[in-house]
């Protein structure tokens, strides 16, 4: 059986930076043919990032895309790498829009492609066939679907090109084009981060090889993309099932395989399916060293998603530093560590704000975080600033209590609009969903760490960090009274969550079922919670939705994170048991 | 020709209230039989409230969509009202999810339906074939497409049912249904109101009518839902391109017509095609007159739009009362006017919140207004407030300016949570695109009733809104000093909007070139405009996408309105002339 030569890059693409997304493949292109490879491929839109939202139906936006492919073909040309067959995914157009099926997107005029790269020339086209449409994606509303089918042949190995959601769908383009006996199948792929998915992708993966008896390589992107975070995790998968080799996840990577596939045959290929004929010529090279990551447990996966996501979010749009409120409570500390984890302690501000209501362990369990992790830190106390409102405005009861969160919201806004500082906002999904914040007060923020995390995710993964420390020898940054006190957000005397809310493992249990699983109240209550707990619990997360919208995005890490992956109305009145 | 005696009735939905939608549409049956109606149509999902977004994956809610379906057909029964046939329109299902087309919609489980309602019993359902999917609409997200036509047989005239869309399309179930030779096609429809929306919609409903010879009967909701403005203006239109009947815009309405349609013949129905016979039986009644609504002019038409979407706003979410800055300038007075005429003045509450920067005439002109339209009004100086926080923090330049908006909103704030006013904010779509103005400062409140409004088209509604009140013999509401002195934020000594941005008539033409048209900067400037400004406007507009996914819902009325209309990233490096 023949020999080819595969890299796989992870890159990590800017959404419009066609210039330093091309950089990067070029980059890894010049690494890839270094070491031998025969062919290259980058991830489902890497040269323009994904996803592009409406930026699809921007026509110079498409056409600058498009010269962009070109232009990256002779450039790879001219840097002496035109051997290396090159699979880039960018976004194409604009094309006339098309009425599809009983769907109407008359707007859609771009396609989510793949082009083939060889000898100075974009040999060919594959456009994805199955457009996503759930959850994040909105991708018939961006796109017109592809209906063609390309096969290359590649030092006569008959090689299949999909994107994606192809891969996903029984009887779509894969079963297709692997009646043609293909050797291998390529899948270029963003696809983002959520807990566990692993245990649906990878077996995907493995079915899709294992019923054809047929290589297949996924590459994914990486990287923080406003809300979604793409982990990589790009992996070959040979016929029998067995992993040939695998990315590690959250970072760039390019991941180099020998594989063997089955020679073409000269049977017919079927209907619809374009061949191609490729023959990269160069030395050959002795048979390289497996390269097979293994991924870590699932909190390391999170805080890695989580890191990333951030990291990614302040790189990406030009901040250095971020500043955020110490409370001495267990969130804060935890997007603390995060930020100091993405960006280094050096560029992490954390200020604690006490107000009358603090307790002394509020402030010394925040300067006992600020020392352990090595961070910024500064107190600002809020008296003066909100006894001037008090007595102007006379607040009492609920608005005093947001009054104090306000002017803390006031003091952080200052210090970023003065350094330059990204505010983070520390609120966790539990918060979130039953609006236990104060709007335009601890809600204030461009970027949300643990908006995904329901509170009693948020323990776990702080004493995760804490034993991972320790496993290294480290200090452990997040100190234990954060952990271990009963979470308050200190705006009245002795006021404690479970004062207004149930305790966070009842909260936590009835938001998976009303949320995440879609359950009505009727159905919630069924599964044994109490039922005027219940009654509370969802009227507080329908009547939270305006909050909800005008929050900060942060890190999808869940299979249903508020924000696009559920889009519920404000004005909504609900009926009984619906 | 026999005479059918048809009901139309706009009603306003809220979405979710099943009972009290049904209530709404049991009023109108009364009213219809007592006028002696054969048959009774209400607008697409007038039983749900449209749009439902992810609530169509929620099966507890179709659930009991279905039951109020049946219920509703027991209880018109009951009432004496079962010989009228009433067509609903409803989300149905759960059904089984189904992957349609190329597109994978696994997680759609309702359908868009309508139901005809005879003798107690639901006769039949039809289902909407034609999914927008573009604009702010996601119905590939939320339905699965129907496959069946119906038509009913109504004292031997054939009535064929159809659902928005699927008047749209051409070759769609409209061209099927009509082959059957049906005499009159009903509509139902969900249709928000556009600026010019009309030049499009009574042209096609003519068109459909004249190109088949048939009545086109189309029925809307009315009302505001969130961010869109339902406007009503149901229309019966004959063969001949005849306007029969056209209810009012903006308002609901039971629009009552005499049509005679042709008999039904005895030419087999084409495939697919479901028939259903119902014969109403009551005492016939003379020939009604004719109801005609004349639309008003466009400014008009604006105006009343956004006086319903914040009525709407206000009163679907419980609120009684509003509360806004007024500055003296013409965003915050139209805004008071908008709220005056939607809740009338004694629900609305004006504060001036004069700085040291504030001008004397900021603080008279806000009075004036006051006066003319007889709001509460109160004036709180917030020098006290801003001394502490400079005092502090020491802020200088940008953070110094942010900070005087950002106290006027903790007291905004601060008098909505003790008062339970519904915080407005006022910016105009012309500030919203280029970000002028401070997030968590002038941005906050719960609702935006100019957002879609550029800055030279505010001018215009506070020009007519003052024209028309002398047309009625009443005081203009808005000081003529707020409409003729240039526009300036007053957070720095002798500040005006043109020391920053370009003039707003320049600014409104780059932004409906670059926003509204989506064109790239080159072409933008290919129009005529200087290119530094286009290049400093598109920046700024990227750049603000932060905080308007921040900012407050606000209604609709452009063919393309920041929000669900225009979906972009935050995190997004432009390419040269993309």
């Amino acid at each position: 059986m023949p020999r080819l030569r595969l890299a796989l890059a992870q890159t990590n693409p800017v959404v419009g930076d066609l210039v330093g997304n091309s950089r990067q493949i070029m980059k890894a292109a010049h690494e890839a043919a270094a070491r031998g490879a025969d062919l290259l491929a980058v991830g489902e839109m890497a040269l323009t990032g994904y996803p592009i939202e409406d930026l699809a139906s921007r026509p110079s936006f498409l056409k600058a895309a498009r010269n962009e492919v070109t232009h990256l073909s002779q450039e790879l040309h001219s840097a002496g790498l035109g051997e290396l067959v090159v699979i880039v995914g960018h976004a194409d157009g604009p094309f006339e829009p098309r009425l599809i099926g009983t769907s109407s997107a008359p707007t859609a005029i771009a396609r989510n492609s793949a082009s083939v790269l060889h000898h100075g020339q974009v040999m060919a086209t594959y456009s994805k066939h199955h457009l996503p449409n759930y959850s994040v994606f909105d991708e018939y509303r961006s796109f017109i679907p592809g209906d063609e089918l390309l096969v290359m042949r590649v030092k006569n190995v008959d090689i299949a090109l999909v994107i994606c959601e192809d891969l996903w769908r029984d009887g779509g383009p894969v079963g297709r084009v692997l009646e043609s006996d293909a050797g291998l199948l390529i899948t270029l792929n963003a696809s983002p981060f959520e807990r566990d998915k692993d245990e649906v992708r990878l077996p995907l993966v493995t079915r899709r090889a294992t019923e054809t008896d047929t290589i297949v390589a996924y590459v994914n992107i990486v990287g923080g993309q406003d809300d979604l975070v793409f982990d990589g995790d790009s992996v070959v998968v040979d016929g029998s099932g067995r992993i040939l080799a695998r990315a590690p996840q959250f970072q760039e990577h390019l991941l180099i395989v020998d594989v063997h596939p089955k020679e073409a045959t000269d049977s017919p290929l079927p209907e619809n399916v374009r061949l191609i004929s490729l023959d990269p010529r160069h030395p050959s090279q002795p048979e390289i060293t497996q390269d097979v990551a293994v991924l870590p447990d699932d909190n390391q996966q999170l805080w890695n998603a989580l890191v990333l996501g951030l990291r990614d979010y302040v790189r990406k749009n030009g901040f250095r530093s971020v500043i955020l409120g110490l409370s001495g409570g267990i969130d804060s500390a935890v997007c603390a560590v995060l930020a100091a984890d993405a960006l280094g302690a050096g560029s992490v501000y954390g200020v604690s704000m006490p107000s009358q209501h603090s307790s002394h362990h509020s402030r010394s369990d925040a300067e006992d975080l600020a020392e352990r992790v090595g961070l910024h830190y500064s107190v600002q106390a809020i008296a003066a600033m909100v006894e001037p409102f008090e007595a102007e405005l006379g607040l009492h009861g609920l608005a005093a209590e947001n009054l104090q969160a306000r002017v803390r919201a006031v003091v952080l806004m200052g210090l970023s609009n003065s350094h330059g500082h990204l505010v983070l906002t520390t609120g966790n999904k539990s918060e979130l969903a039953v609006g236990y914040s104060t709007i335009y007060g601890d809600s204030v923020g461009g970027f949300a760490p643990i908006k995904d995390v329901p509170k009693s995710g948020v323990w776990a993964l702080a004493e995760w960090r804490n034993a991972f420390a320790l496993s290294r020898g480290e200090t452990p940054p997040i100190p234990e009274n954060s952990i271990s006190k009963p979470p308050s957000a200190e705006l009245r005397p002795g006021q404690q969550d479970d004062d207004t809310l149930p305790p966070y493992d009842v909260l936590d249990g009835i938001l998976e079922a009303y949320v995440t699983r879609k359950l009505g109240a009727a159905d919630v209550i069924a599964l044994g919670f109490d039922e005027t707990t219940v009654n509370e619990v969802t009227t507080l997360v329908d009547r939270a939705e305006w909050k909800r919208r005008q929050g900060a995005i942060g890190p999808k890490v869940s299979g249903m994170a508020f924000g696009r992956d559920r889009r519920l109305p404000i004005t909504y009145r609900p009926t009984k048991n619906s």
